[in-house]
């Protein structure tokens, strides 16, 4: 080959190398860009006009979050069912509480949890503030018979006076079961875990490998999108558990559980259920409002199924798991450490 | 008064105040050199000639003092009963494990706990690795039928294979629930809370006030170090608990323990407990082997009673306590770290 044609060929080689990795770099953008789009970017805190989040609030709120010994049997505390050092989960399909009562439903995630509609499976807690102060309340969680047990228990830990009245200096008595909720909500609004996916928003193209871009891609082209948005990929509508076909033929659920309607008595809300936000989803096993299923790839051939009625090809789900798993996040340091609660005399 | 005579009078008041003010120097350097003498300089980790404390092992430790996966409900952890946002113990009378099985006696705190002469009230478990393997068999505490059980669902959670073989890299399989318990143990070598009565004890006068120096005194004076000895102020020897008068009548036991005879079977140690450690004894109420005693003065007016044979008076009771206050130490920054756990799959 003569010297002259080599050079030509060489220059037709460059240029084609130029433009598919010109094409690919767009193609990278429109996927950031699209990303950013759907799900926006992750705040630092969920914060909330009824709630501001103080120092002092979230300090307190971070030592009534292990607080055991309010509750009926000593042993309840909101970390039993939402251990931080498991993503804020507990790894059952269905909590235990006070003398050995299951909860309804599996314990959702804390962290990233203050910024839904509302509260648990069926959305029948307001706010992060309604859920905890609630939570006192009859099994199966702190088993107490009123909010004004709560606060004679509270009000028996002397120390726990000046971090309430620090947290709430306005207003009259600020040891209520009213605040013991917004304490522990400030505390949760600051549990965001930022992680390689919001790295990739924010333009870091090396943050998710060529199999988690191919993921995202799959999930924002199969639609999986029209209910998993937001910066919390959920969280935000209640929508049905088996759109297209029945949910239970699927996850074995027994008994069947009829979701929101429970709340609302509104037939319309039969199967309904909150969208669930599906950060650290990789480290939350198991699935479903009933933790019927424990394996991630199996929860997504299912979602396939129930909700868009089409057989995801096993390149895909495991494209979307492991997209899910950029997903899995940092927990804020402080939240991480652990308080030292006041004495109990 | 002439100038010269009031000079004179100067010269003298001066002389006595230096010497009031060398004799309490004394006094005091004789205190705090007493109190080195019978107590000994608290050490930094509790060390173990049979387990090595690494870094490796007390990172798994502290994972595995958190896990609540691997016991038979998945709600019990070491953390459990003794968690360190509660200076290691429960606030309990008993400890509430597995099937709501409620344990023999109180839950002793973790803090500081592994430099005696065995584990628990009665001494039945060697150390604190033995107690940590042990735990994990039956109830009331993790629930286990086997030792091989809690290794195949430490097994079926992927991320701990790695982890074990870098805490224990020679020998045969790692992941077994003999290392669980060196894994633990190590974790535990390390929870020693130094304290105020420490910073005294090395020099600085100011770490107790006088009120805390009269307790350390009259505790020394009155006789407690007989058994209350070591950096620990506890934990050496085993003593009989009604060395004057029979316990149950100042504690309401009920039922009455009968202590180590329960392991020995020698009548010899009918009513024996171990004497225990009295580090952060002002946070870990309540007390005694059951948890019969909820105030700590009421536990110092027992001791004086059951053990001495002494009316001790209220201001020494107050003194005593005190003293107590002065116990109270700091946990280690690392310890309070909560660690993330690895993925269930």
């Amino acid at each position: 080959m003569p010297t002259r044609v080599f050079s030509r060929y060489i220059v037709l080689v460059l240029i084609f190398v130029t433009v598919i990795a010109a094409l690919g770099r767009d193609r990278q953008e429109n996927l950031a860009a699209r990303a950013r789009q759907i799900f926006g970017p992750l705040p630092s805190v969920m914060t909330s006009a009824k709630n501001a989040i103080t120092p002092e609030k979230t300090r307190l709120g971070k030592m009534l979050f292990y607080e055991t010994r309010i509750s009926a049997d000593g042993t309840v505390s909101c970390s039993r069912c939402h251990p931080l050092s498991l993503y804020g989960a507990d790894g059952l399909r269905k909590s235990i509480g006070v003398q050995l009562r299951i909860s309804l439903r599996n314990a959702p995630s804390v962290l990233n949890a203050a910024a839904q509609i509302a509260e648990h499976w069926v959305g029948n807690r307001a706010d992060v503030e309604d859920q905890a102060a609630q939570s006192l309340l009859g099994v199966p969680s702190f088993g107490l018979p009123s909010g004004a047990s709560a606060e004679e228990k509270l009000k028996s830990i002397p120390g726990y006076a000046d971090l309430f009245k620090a947290a709430f200096p306005s207003g009259g008595d600020p040891l209520t079961a009213e605040n013991f909720g917004k304490a522990v909500g400030a505390f949760e609004r600051t549990l965001v875990t930022p992680a390689p996916f919001d790295a990739f928003m924010d333009g870091d193209s090396s943050a998710l490998n060529d199999r988690e871009k191919n993921g995202l891609r799959t999930f924002m082209d199969g639609g999986c999108t029209g209910c998993h948005f937001s910066p919390y990929l959920g969280g935000q509508i209640y929508q049905k558990f088996g759109l297209v076909e029945e949910y239970w033929k699927f996850t074995k659920s027994d008994p069947v559980d009829g979701g929101r309607i429970t709340v609302t008595k509104n037939d319309a809300d039969r199967y309904f259920f909150k969208v669930p936000p599906l950060r650290n989803v990789a480290e939350t096993s198991p699935y479903f409002h009933d933790g019927s299923v424990d394996d991630l790839s199996e929860a997504v051939r299912i979602m396939g199924k129930t909700q868009l009625g089409r057989d995801l090809a096993k390149e895909q789900i495991g494209d979307i798991t492991a997209f899910f798993q950029s997903l899995t996040g940092k927990i804020p340091e402080d939240a991480l450490r652990l308080p030292v609660l006041p004495s109990s005399r």
